[in-house]
């Protein structure tokens, strides 16, 4: 009997959390599960209409409330019409970023707070997190040189703030996951892809035994 | 000696708060009084965007919770860029609709509640409230012949809701006229514009009087 289970991958620019979601979503299909896969902000037609104003700002740019706001709009969109139905239909929903991600922009970095960022997921989405929660870490050195690698002008709005922002992101990461241990597994993401795969399959192990 | 002043005009479709809002601009012009005409949702580059995105919903259109998040980030925009600096400067911010209205369609008629929406504008705009909120009200079917009246069809995703919906809009503006007697002040909208103009001016007296 297959359960329904919600996967999210965090961490900062260039962690390498996309293709990882890409990667373990493979190899779930692989084991006849079904998954979806999905991203933040974005995943629906509303929320991705929502990222474009929030990676490409009209006018002046958001303030750091605003832009809490305006994600917690598009994960409210995105749970109610995918995540939470991808659940209930018994499948495995990967999502490149979730809540932890406004907590720590928005909330640490942006000045916004925990408890703020918090009480905006309460009313947009009743406070819904993943069963699991993985947060890949990098140190800053070996991401600016990913980040130097791709190809083109690829900096958005919220990418391309400063180093101290971005260290501030990294930073809040760590203490979340230090917060709640039992939902969180943090994963080194130097080495290759594979590397860092064989390390997110290690950690899902449990959850995946309980399945197969 | 001036001093910054922020007025709402409130209530439903069709009750004239557009014009009665550019009719006190227009008066308290004409007696050097130096203002803003704005609007929600909108005001500013953003919160236009936002607009967009609530009258003309990308996909199936937006849950009752989604929409009071893009509601509170477009007011925190609104209100960061616009209206504290314009009353800052002593000027008087004249406001087609604001955080009422929220509490109105989405508190109320949508059934997020008013304490979920009252936690957002405090996340989103500090709480900010209107020095005075004029609700003009107006029998339904009164408002039902005026909107026969407009050219084309103007309905929007939220203008186009039912008549229960719109019946619970504008019950719930009356109960909050209620329990906020000092600042909301409920204006009989039947007749001329010219009229209704004559009543709000009435309301304004005091405040019109420590001015001038």
């Amino acid at each position: 009997m297959m359960a329904g289970k919600f996967i999210a991958f965090e961490g900062g620019e260039g962690t390498g959390k996309s293709t990882q979601a890409r990667l373990l979503t493979e190899y779930l299909q692989s084991k006849g599960i079904s998954t979806v896969l999905t991203r933040e902000p974005g995943g629906t037609a509303g929320a991705e209409a929502i990222r474009s104003l929030l990676l490409d700002p009209p006018g002046e740019g958001w303030g750091a409330r605003a832009e809490a706001l305006l994600f917690a709009a598009a994960r409210s969109d995105h749970v109610e019409k995918l995540i939470r139905p991808g659940i209930a239909a018994d499948k495995w929903v990967i999502c490149d970023r979730f809540l932890d991600s406004s907590r720590a922009y928005q909330g640490g970095a942006g000045g916004v707070g925990d408890n703020a960022v918090l009480s905006l997921h309460e009313v947009g989405s009743d406070g819904l997190r993943p069963d699991l929660t993985i947060l890949i870490s990098v140190p800053p050195a070996t991401i600016a040189a990913r980040l130097a690698e791709r190809d083109g002008d690829t900096s958005d709005a919220i990418g391309g703030r400063s180093a101290e922002y971005h260290a501030e992101v990294a930073s809040t990461f760590l203490n979340l996951a230090k917060s709640e241990p039992d939902r969180f597994f943090e994963i080194d993401g130097d080495g290759t892809a594979k590397d860092v795969h064989q390390r997110v399959l290690a950690v899902l192990e449990p959850l995946l035994g309980a399945q197969t």
